[in-house]
């Protein structure tokens, strides 16, 4: 099922910006004034696209977003804030709209000016190129992705169909220089701008933000949302009755693409869901869950079927956490190895169980009563190969 | 040139803790009471030994090491304390030693129970064992360490020789379940108990905690120093001129095991020596250094000896360092690869220098005077093999 919200346009095309014959610029154009919000990298390195994006985004309103694969713009300097902006002007230019209504994203090679011949002639083919799919959008901006990552859900809202829909790329850090999760929402719905923003913030956070591949966080990172009110209901405001309705297919559409990235992590064989329970509060809960994913060595237990407890607790002990060991209780896809500190002698069983394409991992500290999860995936010899890119 | 200390002897013997035919117990014992100090992991879950020691220490005097390999009595709950309790009082039993003068150290499988008959067995053999070397003790304690890890210094002190030698086995984390970094450190000098421990606490934080291999930090890291002070000078106090001497040897000593760990690590084919300069305080630059020691495509970018300056820059960025990416100046064992955050075009003669042995990335954030550095490893899919043990 792939519906399109109401009064969206996505064009993508060929810019050959750094691969030759694939879709590497898209443009997403709304038919009127969007209300728009965006979260971008916590990284004191942000690209040039980003920093334009985020004071752009600020107004909470826009029209259209242009993102390119194959290069990044970070770290390009003086040169690269004017870049950035050419390509919000050339795309305003092209399909008749003020150049501050247009979002920009990039994402690709780190420290390389962008080609800027090819990225205007891209845009301007793509403002004349015919209509195109999500799924366009999605591959468009696919860098190593083996999977296109798009999500639907469709509502009612004050008696009106209402569509939500996204596209994303990225697992975390992608290959060499791909350095981007990126992540588009459009919807039909109406929602004032002030609560897109914190809705979207919040469905980020819970989402976006739990997922880790190898711990890197790039210089890119972008996820923004267009909500254009194209379905024709009264827009949503802070006490609407129906506006959790929108938050939970909102949520669900975050949620969806950060499983999709996180099982999609370079060489990754196994989505990697850590959920640590009973602890003292949520800071300790996160913590120690995000401790447990960025680990090497558990990650690297999931790729040999290992249900090595001890990589787990030991983890979760080093992320400053609370914890007591002989109070924990350790389960791998429901199979509990530990009981209250002590072996349970499952492992073989364990082992077993692991070999399901997603592996959880449920620590219960028994302390407390806050919990979190956290997705990643394991580590296998296929993520060396990508990122070192052998030149020897 | 393998000096030993006066007044110390060395045994080891094969326990079968584990493995057969290896040396898996040893014992270090001297002559005379001596000065003691130590520093344990951080990690919240500490293993009995730990437990045991760090009270015992805390009195400031100790004769004796317990240590083995193979078993890490770690979260084994109640009867673990016990088990490291016994290991001390029968190395004093065995030695004609008080308990309380007994220090006990463990690596190996975490959440296992010690194979106490063995492990007893063990110590009363080593008790009755010739005397070894130093680096039959350094042998003893190895897990999958592919090399002995032995340091040694001679210095004068108010006239007279004085011997320091220092053993060390780990890699941060080693092999499944290996999770310890171990280091004896024992001389003949004369050193007052709290001079001993501020400056081995000093030296401890500026060799042992400036390496990081997968930044995972176990249940049982462990470095120990004792001071006899058969060397038959003053003993040397805060104000003794002659103390800097001795602080400097320490230092060697611990810098030395500390740069054999890093280059041990599993799998590793590079050293990796992370120095940043130019930042605001010491916090951001060792906040900054240790991000790009940890990071994964930082460390497949050198395996790949490809001169990756984003991922450098990147990884600075997310480590939440102050950082102007337009100011910096990115080197690759001396080659410089960015300028005031412009490329220099010379990535091929950089990638050509990365075939060295060690590989030395410095990053000049120009924003100030601090500097740290940090040592770490490259990531090979040899250690996703060591790692993960596949039992598919």
């Amino acid at each position: 099922m792939n519906v399109t919200p109401k009064g969206f346009t996505f064009k993508a095309v060929s810019a050959g910006i750094r691969y030759k014959g694939r879709p590497d610029l898209a443009l997403i154009v709304s038919d009127r004034p969007a209300a728009a919000a965006a979260v971008f990298t916590t990284n004191r390195v942000q690209a040039a696209p980003v920093k334009l994006s985020k004071r752009r985004v600020a107004r909470g309103e826009a029209r259209a977003i242009v993102v390119n694969a194959g290069n990044a713009n970070a770290c390009t300097g003086p040169r690269g804030r004017e870049d950035a902006r050419a390509m919000a002007d050339i795309t305003g230019a092209a399909l008749g709209l003020k150049s501050r209504d247009v979002l920009v994203a990039s994402t690709g090679v780190i420290g390389e000016p962008l080609p800027m011949d090819r990225v205007s002639q891209g845009i301007l083919g793509a403002a004349l190129a015919a209509e195109g799919t999500l799924d366009d959008l999605a591959d468009s901006i696919r860098t190593t992705d083996t999977v296109r990552k798009v999500a639907n859900r469709r509502i009612r809202i004050g008696g009106k169909r209402v569509h939500l829909a996204g596209v994303a790329k990225g697992s975390g850090m992608i290959a060499p220089n791909m350095a981007t999760m990126l992540a588009f929402v459009v919807t039909d719905a109406a929602v004032r701008s002030n609560v897109l923003d914190e809705i979207f913030r919040k469905a980020a956070d819970r989402s976006f933000n739990r997922i880790t591949v190898d711990g890197d966080c790039s210089t890119n990172d972008t996820a923004m949302i267009l909500a254009n009110g194209a379905a024709g209901h009264r827009p949503l405001g802070r006490r609407s009755p129906e506006l959790s309705r929108f938050e939970k297919a909102l949520g669900e559409i975050l949620s969806d693409l950060s499983r999709m990235i996180a099982r999609d992590g370079e060489g990754a064989r196994h989505l990697i869901e850590v959920e640590v329970r009973g602890a003292v509060n949520a800071v300790d809960a996160e913590k120690s869950a995000r401790a447990i994913a960025d680990s090497l060595l558990v990650k690297t237990a999931v790729t040999g079927r290992d249900a090595n407890w001890g990589r787990i607790v030991c983890a979760a002990g080093y992320s400053g956490a609370r914890i007591d060991e002989e109070k924990v209780d350790v389960l791998m896809n429901r199979v509990k190895i530990v009981s209250r500190g002590r072996p349970t002698g499952r492992d073989e069983e364990a082992a077993e169980a692991m070999s399901a394409d997603t592996v959880r991992i449920t620590l219960n500290l028994r302390l407390g009563k806050a919990s979190a999860e956290v997705l990643t995936c394991d580590l296998t010899e296929k993520y060396i190969e990508i990122n070192a890119e052998y030149r020897s």
